[in-house]
């Protein structure tokens, strides 16, 4: 997306200047830089591309302080909490003590040698901080204030990235239509709006399992998704350390986290889901919210007399949490914990405005189960709950499938945006066909551009190496690309304004022959320039008037070039003088296809 | 797409006995296997995947006797010319001297030390052959075939393949729904059918170019393609060698060869549009006809009055065919020579059975460009050339675009549909973004997904290298992969019968955790087993009843299966006895995730 407003380009211009330096502002290539907003400590960063026609591009930048060359940034320290101080300014949260961090917290037995830690100082390095929340029965969500027609930093900072008027950002977080995932524990991140007015977001699930991988390998995978473009990261880690591993994303994230706490409850209770309680689970919700996770996923959809509807389905439950509550509910014969005291839920998430991602724990996981009686019974009740949630002023957004296929993918955006009152939905793909394991991405990747298109306002990515393995960083990277794909083509379906700007940028570059502008526009630069290179590897050919597709006798954009240089591009005066024009033709050799050597 | 009506398996089960072996059909894992016809001489060649719970299913195969461990083969050699009898024995064609060979076929120059070839013998080191045409005026054509309501062996042959009724398939051909590209001069290939009534194709583009590869390699991309899925396969190579590298690919290809003679013919002109002539292009038709290219590109619909119509186009004219068209028409401001001999060529191609494939030579190169005045202008055009091609017998399919973003691609099929008399829809991509370059397989997959649930019968593949430089064995593969994906995924949507128990035997198989089979039943074994042991290599982990991606605490099919263990999957006993049943569950000591050990 690009800011070709009137007011834009100006406070850009601005903001280069102000920023990483003229110099690195004005030279070919892509830049960090910032949009000034209203106040000296509302900066928000843009993807500056100067092109070598000496035009340049603003795109939407998710990478965070790492990017820019005057931030020095430290994971052991974290980001600096550009937040805190409009969070503190409004004057209706306090700070506390704070739950004490337990053993098991991290998947370590009670009887540990480690004992019980003592404070947060102990899990991560940097600067030690109470959890704070709203003073009691205050709910501090940024639907509270947009109910009460307020403007918070944070909405003028996504208005400014997203180049609508604030009030349209206000306006629709009011409507439920949006959220703005903000833990009032989470200060270090760039405010980000999820709804189907503004541009389609990308999730990137990480975290650690069971099986493999490291606290560093997730907060090295949580950087690179969102170098890449995630708009937000789920921590979904399973094994030891989930406590630790979480801070440490926390920490270190520019964009909002969200978990599912099911899992780290289940862990709680050493993976026996029958031993599950409600206090335990909402023991973790207050652990996980201190620490300032800014989404959580609620299977609270998966009740009881829902679970039998799964039993002649071929693929059954797939949803890691939904099955945990089926389980739960099957050895107790009651009703789920999660819907019983959604309420109570709703008061602790309104304290540190946590968002709700109403999780739809029983969604298809193949072909055959998509659209079924199980999917659209938790459906509806989601959409109950999101009415409820409202009432407490808890931002919500709704879960969506899954395994689709194409002629059943409409029905279940129209379905959610009725039944949950146009309440952002978030879907997983959806896949719409099994056939390809090791491809899912792409399998995927076409169900989501679809669904983005007809309304869904964030895509949670798939990788190459989902139903077969843990994704590696080159899979984090292919999965972020193949959505950022989807969600810009969906983009420009929607007509989202501005968003053509970016493929006509790029598309002039093309026909131009400007080589380094294609790459540098492109969604991977160094992919694009590495897979040039392997074909025509010579400088020279970065500004040859062909490429290695067709080679030089062949390319067709330089023949469209000669047509508008003899004919201006003027259409009346080519038919009227096409003749004429044609004997010219003729008079210049008629060497429409230029060997490298005369550019 | 899988034979399960009662007439297939069986002939299946025959075919398998009289092919690779009986311990090869029985042993685990996936096997060449032929479906018997009516003929001994007519056997349909099939993937038959047998799995672990002793079931099989059989899937279509376009990989060629290559994978045939019975068959020998040799590419020095050629293969079998399987359709050679079913042409003589029609009676309605005979063999003459040809044209011969000359140095200028190869893109030598006419001085060539080489001097003029005399006979195919030294192109080829394959039996010498003469080639076949038509006695003289007779259409020898599988729609003249059909239109008398004759059922060719070839008609036979891809009805086995598509597991419906022959007259179907004569029908549909003789409608102009549907093409059954084979040339008689190109015996050795596996009859296929491209129709919307028909499982959807992919084309994959081969050739060597003025830049780089040889002979060797576009052979072998040739049976790569196939190998992975592709349908037919296109030469496009531009180079030097152009002559003796079809040749060697025809003399080896199981699938129908397609190309666009304009690129050969102007490189007998050394590149100088404006030196075409209708002469020198007709020669080169003849000479690949003779080779036996089964459908050939022509860019007939680009009229000098559209030409102009590119002029304020951000990306002029992007078809190599159609710039060189345009620069044809302007050098001369003469009306295209193919245009006005259109009939002519009809009469040539009639004697051979090639298939026009109409080319889109002013198709949309860009997001900004798609649907517009020149590129509807060129349709019409295209209707217009159909229903002539009609009258001479000539079977055809209509080209389509290129860059164009979702909510814009329905009108094109619907239009093409409209205008071209239900001919069948032949599209590249179309890409639905332009800012990701070394993506764009992704990109256009989307769009190729889209278009074939709405009616497009074949899809031309893209691959990464798209815009960038030459696809390697890599990016061929990948082309194809993500383009099975883009056809399976639309046949599904169009509900195409059989499509389904695909995607239901892969999800069965991973529902039940039979990994190996999950391998076998994917698109690309190869590489979901290499993906899979990434991360779990052993070998008790393929037996695993979880995979690492949840790991064994968190498997949500786990539970699911206890689920329908303990309630047996009969709803009504469910809800009447579920407080019942979870005692007993209890009983079981609700142990729902089993370490991998207890499996």
């Amino acid at each position: 997306m690009t800011n070709k407003d009137a007011r834009t380009p100006a406070s850009t211009q601005n903001a280069t200047n102000s920023s990483s330096g003229e110099e690195a502002g004005k030279s070919i290539g892509w830049h960090k830089a910032y949009v000034a907003g209203s106040r000296p400590d509302l900066r928000v960063p843009v993807r500056q591309v100067h092109l070598t026609n000496g035009r340049s591009v603003t795109l939407y930048d998710t990478s965070g302080p790492y990017t820019d060359p005057e931030a020095d940034t430290d994971v052991r320290r974290g980001l600096a909490p550009l937040r805190e101080n409009w969070i503190v300014a409004r004057g209706d949260t306090e700070e506390y003590a704070g739950r004490p961090v337990r053993p098991e917290d991290d998947g370590l037995k009670h009887t540990s040698p480690r004992g019980g830690l003592r404070n947060l100082d102990a899990v991560f390095p940097g600067r030690p901080r109470q959890p704070r929340r709203g003073r009691t029965g205050r709910a501090v969500t940024q639907l509270a204030y947009a109910r009460q027609g307020e403007i918070t930093p944070e909405m003028e900072f996504v208005a400014l990235r997203e180049n609508v008027a604030p009030e349209v950002v206000r306006d629709e977080i009011a409507a439920g239509r949006a959220v703005l995932p903000a833990n009032v524990n989470h200060p270090e991140i760039e405010p980000m709006i999820i709804g189907k007015r503004f541009l389609v977001k990308v999730n990137a699930n990480i975290g650690n399992s069971a099986v493999t991988s490291s606290i560093e390998e997730e907060v090295e995978k949580m950087t690179w998704a969102t170098r890449w473009g995630a708009d937000t990261v789920m921590d979904l880690s399973t094994g030891r350390n989930i406590h630790t591993t979480r801070e440490w994303v926390l920490r270190n994230s520019p964009v909002p986290i969200g978990t599912v706490p099911l899992y780290q409850a289940l862990e709680k209770v050493d993976g026996r889901a029958e031993e599950l309680t409600w206090e335990i689970y909402k023991d973790t919700v207050i652990e996980q919210a201190e620490q300032g996770v800014d989404y959580m996923t609620v299977h609270a959809g998966v009740r009881l007399p829902y679970v039998p509807l799964t039993a002649n389905r071929k693929t059954g439950i797939v949803s890691r949490g939904g099955s945990i509550m089926a389980a739960w509910c099957l050895a107790h014969h009651k009703e789920s914990f999660l819907y019983e005291n959604f309420e109570e839920l709703c008061e602790i998430l309104a304290a540190y405005d946590v968002t709700y991602s109403l999780g739809d724990g029983l969604r298809p996981g193949s072909i055959a189960d998509a659209n079924d009686e199980a999917q659209f019974a938790e459906l509806r009740t989601l959409g109950e709950l999101n009415r409820i949630a409202r009432r407490f002023d808890v931002q919500t957004m709704i879960e969506g499938p899954g395994h689709v296929p194409m002629h059943k993918i409409k029905e279940n955006i129209d379905l959610q945006q009725e039944i949950c009152d146009e309440a952002p939905f978030y879907t997983l793909g959806p896949l719409t066909t099994d056939v390809a394991p090791a491809y899912d991405h792409i399998t995927s990747g076409i169900g989501a551009a679809m669904i983005a298109w007809w309304g869904t306002a964030m895509l949670c990515y798939v990788t190459p190496k989902e139903h077969l393995g843990l994704p590696n960083r080159d899979d984090v990277k292919t999965g972020v690309i193949t959505y950022k794909i989807a969600a810009h083509a969906a983009d420009l379906a929607k007509g989202h304004p501005g968003a053509q700007e970016w493929d006509d940028a790029l598309s002039d570059a093309r026909f131009e022959f400007r080589w380094e502008d294609q790459f540098n526009l492109a969604l991977d630069p160094d992919t694009a320039r590495e897979f040039h290179d392997e074909t025509l590897p010579a400088e020279p050919a970065k500004t040859a008037h062909f490429c290695s597709m067709c080679g030089p006798k062949f390319c067709s954009m330089k023949i469209s070039q000669d047509i508008r240089r003899e004919h201006g591009g003027n259409r009346a005066e080519i038919e009227e003088g096409m003749a004429r024009k044609s004997l010219e033709f003729a008079a210049t050799g008629n060497r429409v296809y230029l060997p490298i050597a005369e550019d």
